[in-house]
């Protein structure tokens, strides 16, 4: 497996950098999606590829989009058929990316998939087409190899994960579903069997308006607010001082609740009426959003404890834009046991497992596709949505030789004589075997 | 003199329908100081009438406007000159209007001078065309009943009041001064020989960004704006511990610092980098800008002392937009004695003398103009700007009648034999004089 990847290194570089190439932001994700299906084709796995429904999708508890329609931006799914008897997995990648943003910060153009002192950079590279090009690799690894898996590895190149998960939500709807699910996102090498789930929320503080010369006749919604982002900054404190989970040991703040946007006032010489505040709340991987959402909002209710303004003005809280479902998997779990080997294997070291600071589509495929899912990919975390995004190579390669094993190891080769013929070589291969 | 209002009542109510039903908002002044010229050469004044010119007026340091260009915006004076001997007197009105805001929240057309109630209702009735309308039915009363002042009386209808000054400003550089002056703004018939200046500022504070999953790798500008809001109430209780004229008596923040804006971060998911506060500082009287500013900015200095952040990553203090200098005249001075006690003599009470919780252009004519001037007019404060801005009619005669009178006592009447034959009533009138 190893020497597989050492020889097809360059043909591997060569396809993150296609992909790299397509500015696949939301709503233009055709173009890489066809790139991906002609590969699965070529690879020989049945290939579907079909535009969600957006009618559909927009019933679902579990939507949430910007846009209600997905035109052009086709989900893809490839399924390596196994030959029976065996575990089967869903590996699972985003083809979207957030966009380049402010272009005077990339050192070269965010789409050129430029090489450098080993790493690949453009929009992407990280977060996260290094992780599906690992996956793509390790697939035609197992192909080219000649080995035969007795369960099936259905890959999905989705889209829209970077703002809410429609993608993968279409593909659960249309039926998809495994023993078991694997997503390469950027964690840094590092396993997370359990991820924070997030929802955005904005909440709106109110204050009477007056000349700022007398204003003394008005209420401040600027020094109320302060009180708000006090109150919350205490919520954090009790919610996390709940969290006795291993996994967030060394996470000084494992759910945090981060304000993001505030903005009030529209006259520096009035005092404001009104101030609001956007901010993300994270969702333990055992809470439910719905849990989350009622204890923020008795907490705010508290406001008026803290002062009697809020008893008249309460503040208004409001669930807006994208959320992601938290998700759990079990550290015991068998897919984490076989990751865990093979990572250890390959890297001669003890792989970092964590809880995630961040949801993905691993929450919905847990939690909705009743196919438990965990993460781990290559691409470095930090630099996912920043400048400069770039992958190192000798991880995205690890990573795939790691997923590959796990493959094997997790569907089960089938050794039975009449087909061996058709892999000269996959006698030669036992799971956790590297280099 | 209170006969002659009387009599002329409807023709002060028709005036002043006329200016409120011309949206004289900044730039487009134009056709209500034509009418308001006119109405001066049939008063038999002199009048100038002039564009100022940007060019001269951008070069000086009191100058503060959106704009450099006037085109449109003349400013009108008219000079009743006096037969000489006598003390001469400014009596300014501003005629720009603020735009009328939210229309669904007016009752009536903003622009209507509806009467209703025994209040004429509209955008500028109390701020300020009601106060310019008082003015000029006291010179008209002056000149129809033959009476002759010694004194020159310069009446201005000024553009620009609302956005610094540029207006007043304009009057001043070509030369017009006088040995007082006062001002009809709606101070709701108080008496202020003392004005409050203001200016605005913004704040910028700086955070670092990080993915609101872990936020603690970042550092939040709006946790630390809550301290800069914080440092500065209490720059605000320091400034104001200071104040100890007994014209501020019963405000309870005389000079006050208002946070009027504040904006901060752009994606609810991330930790923000920067957040801007934008607010107003009040200036005492007495005090100077550069007084004010440099207090302002040393404070900030200190926030270090409070949060080691803001040593690496100080504040940055900016001044911006509008300013008001402050003024300040002697509540003993000759012109508060007369006026005042024409307003005991007209309504029969003690009038409330008091310093402005805000700046207007007698700022200006009192400190480069070098002509004292003290603000007093009919009109309700806390209407002006608002919705449904109107003026309450019997205060706008009693305003012209204690007006009339005492320009009658501050400037002298001319009682020589020669001209009497041309104001058959002039012997009848006597300052002080009233019903």
């Amino acid at each position: 497996m190893h020497e597989w990847l050492q020889q097809h290194r360059d043909e591997g570089i060569l396809l993150l950098q296609d992909l790299v190439r397509i500015p696949s932001t939301q709503g233009n994700e055709r173009e890489a999606q066809l790139l991906v299906a002609k590969r699965l084709h070529r690879m020989k796995l049945e290939v579907d590829l079909w535009e969600p429904d957006g009618k559909t999708l927009e019933a679902h508890p579990f939507f949430y989009s910007p846009r209600s329609g997905f035109e052009g931006s086709p989900n893809v799914v490839g399924l390596l058929r196994g030959t029976g008897g065996g575990r089967s997995i869903i590996l699972n990648g985003h083809i979207d990316i957030v966009p380049e943003g402010d272009r005077k910060a990339w050192w070269h153009d965010p789409y050129s998939g430029k090489v450098e002192d080993g790493k690949l950079y453009g929009r992407g590279a990280t977060d996260m087409k290094g992780g599906n090009t690992a996956l793509l690799l390790a697939i035609q690894a197992i192909q080219e190899l000649g080995i035969r898996l007795k369960g099936d590895v259905i890959f999905q190149s989705v889209v829209e994960e970077e703002s809410g998960g429609a993608g993968t939500l279409a593909t659960i709807l249309r039926g998809y579903q495994a023993d078991a699910a694997l997503i390469p996102e950027p964690t840094n090498m590092r396993i997370f069997p359990k991820q924070q789930g997030s929802m955005w929320f904005r909440i709106e503080i109110k204050g009477r308006s007056a000349h700022g010369g007398t204003r003394y006749e008005g209420v401040s919604a600027i020094e109320k607010s302060m009180l708000v982002v006090q109150h919350i900054r205490e919520l954090e404190d009790k919610r996390n001082a709940r969290i006795t989970d291993p996994l967030y040991a060394t996470n000084p703040i494992p759910i945090p609740i981060n304000l993001g946007v505030i903005q009030g006032g529209n006259w520096p010489s009035s005092v404001p009426d009104s101030v609001k505040l956007e901010g993300r709340m994270g969702v333990a991987p055992e809470e439910s959003l719905v849990q989350a959402k009622e204890e923020m909002a008795r907490w705010l209710e508290r406001l008026q404890e803290r002062d009697s303004w809020f008893k008249e003005h309460p503040p208004v809280l409001e669930w807006f834009g994208a959320r992601w479902v938290p998700g759990s998997v079990d550290p015991g779990h068998e897919l984490m046991r076989v990751v865990t080997e093979h990572y250890r294997a390959v890297r001669s070291e003890e792989p970092v497992i964590e809880a995630s600071p961040w949801g993905t589509d691993g929450g919905l495929l847990t939690l909705l596709g009743e196919t438990p899912c965990i993460i781990f990919g290559p691409g470095l975390t930090q630099l996912a949505h920043y400048p400069n995004e770039h992958i190192v190579l000798d991880h995205l390669f690890e990573a795939a030789e790691i997923i590959a094993l796990t493959l094997i190891e997790w569907c089960g080769i089938d050794e039975s004589e009449e087909e061996i013929a058709d892999g000269a070589e996959a006698e030669a291969i036992q799971p956790g075997e590297s280099h």
